[in-house]
C-alpha cells in the first residue's frame, strides 16, 4: 500500500509508525504489529517498524513515522512510501538457540546484531537475547563475534596521532568521577582522548550527566571530530553519537531489565574503544561490597579484558581498585562536578580519595605546575596515597608502569 | 505536574502517553521512560505509562493518553491529571530471582502478575519473566500460584447450569478444527459451553479466525452472557473478552518471542476454563513430529493437567491424539470453516480425519438424526477410525467414557 508521510515530529524512541484505524485494518495489522516501510524511488532502503493505531489526527492515506524512521529511510513530510506487513525475523530462532545453550557461530551472532540495528527485533525479542546471554554466557569466540558484529554495524573514528588513549571504569561506585581528571590532564599533555561516557545506569549520575552541568555533551560524529582536532579530547554522551548503535539498543533494554550479562559488558566497552580508534586503553574494575563485582569476579573479568584486548591489538592495562565506598564529597551531577573542579584547581583542596583515585593526577610534577605538551605522564592507577608512594618508588627503580611511552 | 488530557484517540496497544518535548524535559524523562499518571479528584486510581515525545501537535500543558490509559483511569478529554516520574517496579527483582532459579512464593507470583496487569512492567520486563519461566520452569505450587494470581486479577463467569463444559486443544496442528463441531453438538444437547479461542499463534489460523469467516467473534463479557443464555454456547475470541488480562498480556509477549513455557501454557488454559466457570473439561494434546509436543512430553503434560485439574476441583479428561499430520482438506480460515460445515451438514461428505478427530461427532445416533436436548453424548476423543470402533465396542461392554453424566 502506498501512503504519504505525515507532517509530525514524533520521537518514539524506536522506529514506529501511526496509521488511522481503517488503514491498519486494510493492511491486516493490529497495534504493536510490525510493518515494512520502503521508499519506492530508492528501492533499497527499508525498515521494519512497530504500529500504533489512531482514530483521528491521521488521514486514511497518511502514515506518521517516528524520527527514527525518518532518519534511517531519509524520508520527509509529504513523500510517498510503500507499506506492507512484516514477517517475523529469522534471528529470533537464533536467540532461542542461544537460550537453549547452543554456542553461536560468527554468522549467527552477526545476524542477531544486524537485526537489532535494523530494528527487526522488538524490545521483547532483544530482552530475550539479553536474558539468553545472561543465562547461558558467551565463550571467548562468541564475545569476539559480538564485538566484531557491533563494530561492523557502526561507525569508526580514525586519528593521525599515534597515541589515541582511553579509559573506562566499570562503574557502580557513586562519585567515582575520574574521567574529567584523566581526560583533562592527558589531553593537555598531547594524547588524543576520544572519551564517550554513559548517563546514569546504576548510580545517581553518569559521567555524561556530570559533565553536562558545565558543558554540552550531545554532538554529532562530525562535530566530535572537530572538537578532538582542536582540543585533543572530548567528554561526550556516547548515546547521542550513535557510533555503535547495536550496543546502544542492547543497553537501553539492559537498563530496563537491570541485568548486565558479562559478554555484553565486555563487548560494550571494547566495541566503543575500538570504534573510537583508541590504541591504549586503561580499564578500571572497582571491586567490593557496593561495587558491581567482587574481587574474585573482578579478577576473572580482568583476565577476559586482557585476552580480548590482546586479540584486538589494543595496548591494555586492567586495574582492580577498591570500590567499597563512595568517592569524593558528594553524589549527584553538580556535587561530583564540584569535586572534579576542586581537584583540578590548584587553589582548592580537592577530596583526597578522588585525588588518589584519579589516574595521572599524581604526576612527577607538583600540583600547580603547568603541564606542557608531550610531557611524560605517569598512569599509575593508585588505590590510596601510601600505595601511590610505593608505586612512585617502584617507578624510579624500575621500568615505568604506563599506558604508552611518549 | 498537572496536565490536561488531549483530544486524541490513540490505540498504542499498551498504556502510553505523549508529551511535548519541553514538558518531558521539565519532568526529567526521555522517550520510552515511564510516568505515573494519577487523577487528582479520585486520588486512588493511578497507572504507569510509557512516554513518547513529540515536537508539535501536543501543547506544553497537554498530555495525550492512549486508549488503554483512558480506560483504566476513566479519564476524558480536557480532564486534568497529575504526572510524575515513575520508579522501577519491585517485581522486576522477583523476576530476576526466578531467573536465578529461586522458587517463588504465592505473594511474589501475585506481585509479578498484578504488575503485569497494571502495566507497571514493560514489554522487555515481561519478556524476561517469560524467559525465566522457560529457563527455570515452575513447580506445582508455583503453577497453582500463577493460576490463582491470573484468576484474581480478572473476571469470572458463573452459570446456573450444573453442566458447564469446555474443551481445549494444545494446538499446533493445521486444520485441527474440532471446536466448532464439539461446541455445536454439545450445546444442542443442553450443555453450557462458554468456549473462547485464540487467533493464530503457531498455525495459519486460530479457531477464532476460522469462526470469524462466518460470524463476529469479538464481544464484551456482558454480551457474551446474553449469547450463552440464549444458545447455551459461544465461540468467541478470548483476547477481546479481557477476562484474564494477565494471561492476554503474557501471551502477546510469548507470541512475539515464539516461546511457550510449560507453566504458562498450563496456567493459561486452566485459568481461562476456571474463569469461564467450566466444571467439566476435556484437554486434547496432539503429539508427534509436527505437533508442539512429543509423545513423552505429552504424557508428562497430561499428568500435570490432571494434577492441576484435581487441585482446582475440575472434572477433567486429558487425551493424547495423533498430531503427526494436518487434519481436514485445507488449511487457513475459510478452507477450515468449509471442512467444519461439511462435517456438520448431513448432505455433505466431510473430511474423514476431521470426523474421526471431532469429539462427540460419532454419537450413538446416526449422522442426520436430530440431536435433542439432554441427549447422552459420547465424548470419545478418537485418534483414528479403527481406534474409534474399538472404543465404541468398549463403550457397549463397559461404563461410558464421557466427560459428564447427564
Amino acid at each position: 500500500m502506498e501512503l504519504k508521510v505525515g507532517s509530525w515530529s514524533w520521537a518514539a524512541g524506536l522506529p514506529a509508525v501511526m496509521l488511522r484505524e481503517k488503514t491498519a485494518k486494510k493492511l491486516g495489522v493490529h497495534e504493536k504489529g510490525r510493518l515494512l516501510i520502503r521508499v519506492p524511488s530508492t528501492n533499497k532502503k527499508e525498515i521494519s517498524a512497530v504500529l500504533d493505531v489512531v482514530k483521528r489526527k491521521v488521514s486514511k492515506k497518511e502514515i506518521v513515522v517516528s524520527e527514527e524512521v525518518k532518519k534511517i529511510l531519509g524520508v520527509k513530510e509529504g513523500q510517498k512510501v510503500e507499506v506492507e506487513i512484516s514477517s517475523p525475523p529469522k534471528s529470533l530462532d537464533l536467540i532461542k538457540k542461544k537460550l537453549k545453550g547452543v554456542v553461536l557461530t560468527k554468522k549467527e551472532v552477526k545476524e542477531i546484531i544486524s537485526d537489532i540495528v535494523n530494528n527487526s527485533l522488538s524490545e521483547a525479542e532483544v530482552a530475550l537475547f539479553v536474558s539468553a546471554m545472561y543465562q547461558k554466557g558467551m565463550n571467548f569466540d562468541e564475545t569476539v563475534f559480538l564485538i566484531d558484529a557491533i563494530l561492523s554495524t557502526g561507525n569508526r573514528l580514525h586519528f593521525r596521532n599515534k597515541f589515541v588513549v582511553d579509559k573506562h571504569s566499570i562503574g557502580g561506585i557513586p562519585g567515582n568521577r575520574t574521567t574529567p581528571l584523566v581526560v583533562s590532564i592527558c589531553s593537555a599533555a598531547g594524547l588524543t582522548f576520544p572519551k564517550s561516557s554513559s548517563r546514569a545506569i546504576t548510580s545517581a549520575a553518569g559521567t555524561a550527566d556530570v559533565i553536562e552541568t558545565i558543558a554540552n555533551v550531545e554532538f554529532s560524529i562530525k562535530k566530535l571530530k572537530k572538537i578532538i582536532e582542536k582540543t585533543n579530547a572530548c567528554m561526550v554522551w556516547g548515546g547521542a553519537l550513535g557510533m555503535v548503535p547495536a550496543d546502544s539498543k542492547i543497553i537501553s533494554i539492559e537498563k530496563q531489565l537491570k541485568i548486565d550479562p558479562e559478554a555484553q559488558l565486555l563487548a560494550s566497552i571494547l566495541s566503543k574503544k575500538l570504534a573510537a580508534g583508541s590504541k591504549y586503553v586503561l580499564i578500571d574494575i572497582p571491586y567490593g561490597s557496593s561495587a558491581k563485582v567482587s574481587l574474585a569476579k573482578g579478577r576473572r573479568l580482568k583476565k577476559k579484558f586482557e585476552d580480548l584486548g590482546k586479540y584486538f591489538g589494543l595496548k591494555m592495562k586492567v586495574v582492580l581498585t577498591d570500590g567499597s565506598n563512595p568517592i569524593g564529597r558528594g553524589v549527584g551531577p553538580i556535587l561530583e562536578m564540584k569535586d572534579v573542579i576542586d581537584v583540578l584547581d590548584p587553589s582548592e583542596d580537592g577530596p583526597l580519595d578522588l585525588e588518589d583515585k584519579g589516574a595521572g593526577i599524581f604526576l612527577h610534577v607538583k600540583r600547580g605546575d603547568k603541564i606542557v605538551k608531550k610531557q611524560k605522564i605517569l598512569t599509575i592507577y593508585a588505590e590510596s596515597k601510601p600505595r601511590l608512594k610505593e608505586a612512585l618508588k617502584f617507578y624510579k627503580q624500575n621500568k615505568p608502569v604506563d599506558i604508552c611511552h611518549i
